[in-house]
């Protein structure tokens, strides 16, 4: 059996470290199946997500996860769900997000791409 | 194609109704492979997970939800995420939480059972 745990905690250590270096870098992590739900705005395939992302308006961006939730699910996927602070540009306070992903298994059986993709911030 | 944004809001609107009046009568809506991590705790399949739910330590409790964002998954699935705020018995001040379901397509193709289920308070 997969270890579940391992596979969405690295998963979400590469993402964020790659979207609060180079958004653009994420690319390849999507597919042209996936979908970003981006506080009510809704993505379809890798394309639009990327330009979702890129269109962001800070300049620097670092993500702390905070608890980081992972079940295996259908089909030898994982669902990942992570709760954190983010801090943007000279910001002192962090804004608390919710986000979930669910990694599915790549088409040729090596590896995962992430078919959902849930964000959150927690107001209101 | 399937409403998957009605799909997931009447889950969860029926979903809540029935966690604040009668948690026990959740049972039908999870099967013997559904998972729970509720606050880092982990339960399989829906015996124990109506025992946690069960055993949670308050009198009354209301679900508000704030946001339900849903989207279409494998295999006709839908994710459904929620954050919204909890009133727990006398307590003044209601507690944000986020939640995650996976609705799965039951066996026989009618319906949707919960598949996966991740439950945080926002706190740390």
């Amino acid at each position: 059996m997969t270890d579940f745990t391992s596979v969405g905690t690295q998963f979400v250590q590469h993402y964020y470290t790659t979207f609060d270096s180079n958004r653009a870098a994420l690319e390849p992590l999507y597919s042209d199946q996936s979908m970003l739900t981006f506080e009510e705005q809704q993505c379809l395939g890798r394309a639009q997500i990327i330009e979702k992302l890129k269109s962001l308006p800070f300049q620097t961006v670092k993500h702390q996860i905070v608890k980081c939730d992972c079940q295996p699910t259908v089909n030898n996927g994982v669902i990942v769900f992570v709760t954190g602070n983010l801090m943007v540009d000279q910001e002192q306070n962090p804004l608390k997000f919710a986000q979930v992903f669910h990694l599915a298994v790549n088409p040729n059986g090596q590896g995962y791409y992430c078919h959902n993709d849930l964000f959150r911030l927690n107001v209101g």
